[in-house]
């Protein structure tokens, strides 16, 4: 077989061929979830696989963390995402030889993923070692209405001569793995085997087995249930043993004849209810599918992604490549989010174990605003799950001797599972991700419920950390030393402009609320000395500058550094911290991603245009990109600076990321906040969205290469769709209330009738360079040759 | 038994009665070692212990080191000290009950060493169960002329009734040990049975064991043979197996009648020589001991001992305690130093596991300055062992992406065993203290033979290490970035006072000797050019000054920190390390140990009075000495600015830190560090002892508790000894050449005849506060309540 490439089509992915090497990208590619289960892209017949993956959000298993050196506070358990039974299974014999790509000759193999139906395709044309050809066609959905189940149709037909086939359905738990490679963080570690058996039954094609892990306890219950169609007689049976349930269909077909196998899986978990309790809820998600059907599942998917688009489409012309790119991405953003009720979004979503399966602070600094405006309820859920790890932050805060809470920088269920505190622990600006994502939420969606349930006590606690976290210096102003930015190439910072600017924004929103809210904050002990403190620490903040060059210090002292040496660093030390020591990375001018500039896309009416244009300059020629969550914001901040073109190539970089590999771990899973990046540049970079005290307003621009992109966004209830062309916008309203928007400035009222103004010529500064080799990029071979 | 105390006689220690709960303090303090062999204070009945200790000066196991989160240049690989083959056993069975101070009753037990005779005694009279009473009385020594030797002599003698008496006399490797209290940074990782058999043997009373360590793969030998005298007729045998040897002798005594038994103790290890050379090493070690005879091997202890008191002695009059606590400094530093022939002198010395058994800065900041000053072929061994591991220190220099070569910050054969490299990796002022010991050491010793030999190495490569590691900034100085200094509550710190002046001595001492020894620099491929680096760093050194509060800043941004709240933390949250996290320590001002304090201690000649005072007085009320290697720097800088009561204090505090357990932690060792810090308190302190240029200068005044200090020094073969009373000086020529000192900066001709002086008024500037609590002391009720 050739190696397979990526077809882009305007709303699919299509892969033709296999490369037995890079299966566990497709793996991930082809992930389907829908916030609460996630099954990774493998194969029916199980093997050949990169990573096997089934997983239920939330579902983890504790591990020790080792230190060669503890130290007091060190967190000493972390939490492992885990590899649930494996439903997907669904072996084939063909004449008693088993079907295998690698085995016979694989005469074609398709697969497509189309993001409106949510549906995956698999076409396989195979002949068996004894010369028997097959078409094998599978279909599979993760079902966005039924958060429990997923189902895959499975059809068979000899093409030739007749053939005896021999079908069988199972699920299988603690299935074999592949040693992970070479110790690189971002790889999850190991566990093996970690679930133990707790009941096991069957009858008649369903079958459910309950199993616990270990040492976290929670309880995990899969079950399977199946619709057989067949023009001819079929014998089948059903078995199950606690580690395996298998349901056998065999026949024997003519050529042209197709054997129909529908496989209803149903999953759940807790970390409280009994073994039946658990048990129970499978068998009737199961029932109720049944009840469903095949055709109604596949309905219900497209109905919803067809509301989803409906809100949410992006429409771009003249980038094909990056159409399909950030289509894909928001697919996967609904798919991460769209059912994670009372759960974390993860940073690799549901496809893949990279990261532990941990959510960091990415979740609520790029995916949750994105929802925010395509799919509120989503962004609530992952707000609602935060504020629901409020007792471990604010433990945690305690065990650090700090007042309020802190949110863990890396986390499953809340607890901080960061073993290395000077990218963890002091990572401290996650807490003011969380409360400007709810003062996002809040203002785009106008979800004043949202604000009283969740709003005040994420707010004030967050406040009272930074409170407690900074202090007033002689010089008059509130510092925070001590802590980590965005950057991970620097860290135990003083003044990190970001964190500060965002504790800023934290402290005065927290004061806002309690005002607004006397009742919920005076419960909460607040008083209105705590409030004129927050207040005063927010208008005293420091920020740092470097009279000298005309720029913001990304931290005291950090433009004072010695440069990093970009010319002498070759393509292959790429990314820097698998080739230098954090030492050295720490303490020298470089940026793994945008942080300054984070600020300046946060934080966009605290600097004006001629400083916006110094600071970019001057960063951009630091900043390598080693972290998937840079080119979002560089591409916003470039964008407004009149850099359109580059802006779009770094929107194609975060497009793209995964489908082009871009940085050769998306075989760990998906970059769920990149995806959401992609958008952010999109909506924030291209078309100059910013909602500034609940009014939104836009401010489009369109880069050289495409001709017309549009998109839309709902803001408090209204949607509005922005239609950019070359020289022209132009604003429609969907749906809901009419809105005043504006438009580079200017008031607009939107009503019935669409609004069109001229976009005004772009800002004139001189284009900035990108450190040696790492000037964006839309192709794989950024890291070199793929081979190592 | 009532509680143990020390009495502390001016050259003895001696304790009276056994506090079972204290037995690993004791085994420290009654720690015999001659810097190749040491042993612990165990009873020669096995049991009970504190912790069993055997250990030979280099002997280590590799073990894994754990990262929860590993990076690039994490160290893989630890070293940790093992507990080898103990020898010190002997047991005893009086009418065959064993003898063990758990019970029967223990009428008295008196232990006592004394530090000119390098002997430790034990007198135990004891009743059985059974009612029978023996004087036991055994003698140790661990010779300090034939260094694989160590030798006990065991006495047993029946009280008032005729008695049964069997000797067992054993080898034991892998002995059982105590689990380690909970995660404590500074205890050790335990090994369980470290060693494999290679070989057993015996015959007639002698006895060798060869083993090998797992890892490391480091072969040990060890062998034992016996003398005899009974009055009685004596039945003996000696068997032996692959982890024990055993030689039992057994006889009946009247009352009165003494059995004596000599054992004679042999150890050797080599990582490259083979089973037999290293068993024969051992068998001849034995047999030449033997032929000393135990007579002789006492009288060599004696007058090695002698012959180094005579050089070194320090007299005190009016501070009984701390007089003993020098000396007892004096013999632990030469205790773990004088054999330790091309191996590391570790922070323990082998007196216990604590660290690990690693070798740190302390070796060559404090240890090595008073060798060279009272027993120069010690310092000349631990410059010569830090030599030997360049290969590794070039390698790891190598592996960090600098120049030249970086030493470990804890290290058994050279190899960086830090694994929290905060603290680690990033404190390169180790590479200063070596340089800087090894100019002191050759301006003390005028041995050119060790500038050239080691000399020019060592400094070539360190000064290449600070070239790399720093940069000259656009403000025209040279900067050194992300580093960590002495005080480990600040870490990855720019320009850190204390490390670059550091550098700066050690980039201009590298200059001179590389024009000293142009063709040695010449084969390092040393140019001009890059000479003249060197030069232009030191000259363009940036130190940190606080313009605002007339002070240094220990770091760039130290001084406007938020002070620690001293004020609310409670004496049981110190040592601070244990009841905060790191973050918190090290964004906050708090000295774990002197840091801009040493720099002056280390640099005076850079801070004029009025500044060092000022300095003084703002660190002494941010220090809170959770370092050992602190108190001895304060009390040279208290000196010199007339704190001469406070420095007499924090000399106390160091003299007593393991004889009153000031630390709480002797137990895991003693520190000797510490220990030599006494002497150098006194020396330069006191003494006001400077070497400038090769040339010996004294400052001398009283506190007001003590009458008369008197010390001696050896600079460049002439012995000199200062006597400081309340009013005058005296200075004396004990031997060696003439030599020209200064008193109070006055040059004096030391020739034949005393010189004496008068003090000149010490200056005064106001006293100094310390963190609440945190007051020198001497006594060991410093961290609260012991029940803890």
């Amino acid at each position: 077989m050739q190696e397979p490439d990526l077809e882009l089509d305007p709303w699919c992915i299509r892969e033709e061929g296999i490369d037995l090497d890079r299966l566990a990208w497709g793996e991930s590619i082809f992930a389907l979830s829908n916030g609460h289960l996630g099954l990774r892209g493998n194969f029916e017949e199980g093997e050949p696989f990169g990573e096997p993956g089934t997983y239920l959000s939330g579902v983890h298993e504790r591990r020790p963390l080792p230190y060669a050196e503890a130290g007091y506070g060190f967190p000493e358990a972390g939490q492992t995402v885990i590899n649930v039974t494996n439903g997907k299974i669904i072996r084939l014999l063909v004449d008693d030889e088993p079907f295998d790509v690698r085995y016979g000759s694989l005469l074609s193999h398709v697969r497509k993923l189309d993001l409106r139906t949510g549906l995956l395709e698999r076409r396989v044309e195979w002949r068996s070692p004894a010369g028997q050809d097959v078409l094998i066609t599978t279909t599979r959905l993760v079902s966005l209405t039924q958060r429990a189940i997923a189902a895959i149709r499975y059809e068979v037909e000899p093409v030739g001569d007749p053939a005896r086939i021999v079908v069988q359905s199972e699920l299988i738990v603690n299935e074999p793995q592949h040693e992970p490679r070479a110790a690189d963080p971002r790889v999850a570690a190991v566990l093996r085997a970690p679930l133990t058996p707790e009941e096991h039954s069957c009858s008649d094609g369903r079958a459910v087995l309950v199993h616990r892990a270990r040492r976290s306890g929670l309880r995990v219950a899969a079950g399977m249930d199946h619709l057989v169609e067949s023009p001819a007689p079929t014998t089948s049976e059903t078995e199950c043993r606690p580690d395996l349930a298998r349901h056998t269909v065999s026949t024997r077909l003519e050529p042209g004849q197709r054997l129909t196998m529908v496989k209803l899986l149903g999953y759940g978990w807790s970390s409280v209810r009994s073994t039946p309790a658990v048990r129970d809820q499978v068998v009737a998600a199961l029932t109720a599918a049944r009840a469903s059907t095949w055709d109604g599942l596949v309905e219900e998917q497209r109905e919803f992604l067809g509301s989803y688009w409906n809100c949410a489409e992006v429409t771009i012309e003249g980038d094909p490549e990056v159409q399909v790119g950030v289509r894909y991405g928001m697919f996967q953003v609904l798919q991460a989010s769209a059912r994670s009720e009372g759960q974390a979004i993860a940073a690799k979503g549901l496809t893949g174990t990279g990261y532990d399966g941990h959510s960091f602070w990415d979740s609520e600094a790029f995916v949750v605003p994105l929802l925010s405006h395509t799919y509120p309820p989503a962004a609530r859920h992952a707000l609602r799950w935060r504020h629901s790890t409020l007792p471990a932050a604010r433990e945690r805060a305690h065990a650090l001797r700090l007042g309020g809470a802190s949110f863990p920088w890396r986390t499953i269920a809340g607890e901080e599972c960061s073993g290395y505190w000077p990218a963890g622990t002091a990572a401290f600006h996650v807490n003011a991700a969380v409360a400007a994502a709810l003062v996002h939420h809040v203002e785009v969606t106008g979800d004043e419920e949202a604000e009283a349930e969740l709003g005040v006590e994420l707010l004030v606690e967050t406040a009272r950390l930074w409170r407690s976290l900074g202090h007033h210096a002689p010089d008059g102003c509130f510092h925070i030393d001590g802590v980590t930015g965005p950057d991970e190439y620097s860290a135990i910072v003083d003044d990190n402009v970001y964190t500060n600017l965002m504790a800023q924004l934290n402290l005065h929103a927290a004061a806002a609320v309690a005002r607004r809210h006397p009742e919920r904050a005076e419960q909460m002990g607040v008083t209105d000395d705590e409030i004129e403190g927050w207040i005063r620490a927010a208008d005293t903040m420091y920020v740092a500058y470097d009279d000298r060059l005309g720029v913001h210090s990304q931290d005291m002292g950090f433009t004072q550094h010695e440069r990093w040496d970009f010319e002498a660093t070759p393509p292959e030390c790429y990314p820097l911290f698998r080739s230098f020591p954090y030492f050295d990375l720490y303490r020298k001018q470089v940026a793994k991603q945008a942080d300054l500039v984070l600020a300046m896309e946060r934080r966009p009416e605290l600097f004006d245009l001629e400083q916006k244009a110094r600071n970019f300059e001057y960063y951009e020629a630091l900043t390598v990109r080693d972290s998937s969550l840079s080119a979002s914001s560089q591409a916003v901040v470039a964008a407004e600076l009149g850099h359109l073109d580059l802006a779009w190539e770094y929107l194609a970089e975060t497009a793209l990321i995964d489908l082009r590999d871009l940085h050769e771990n998306a075989s760990d899973g998906l970059h769920i906040a990149s995806s959401a990046g992609a958008w952010m540049a999109l909506t924030r970079g291209i078309g100059g969205m910013k909602v500034t005290d609940g009014a939104l307003s836009f401010a489009p621009r369109l880069p050289s290469r495409v001709d017309r992109v549009e998109f839309g966004v709902v803001h408090r209830g209204s949607h509005v769709r922005v239609l950019v062309e070359r020289e022209r916008s132009t604003y429609r309203l969907e749906s809901g209330d009419p809105i005043e928007i504006r438009h580079h400035g200017e008031p607009l009222a939107l009503g019935d009738d669409p609004v069109d103004r001229p976009n005004p010529p772009a800002p004139q500064f001189a284009a900035p360079r990108q450190p040696k080799g790492r000037e964006p990029r839309r192709t794989d071979h950024w890291f070199g040759d793929r081979s190592g």
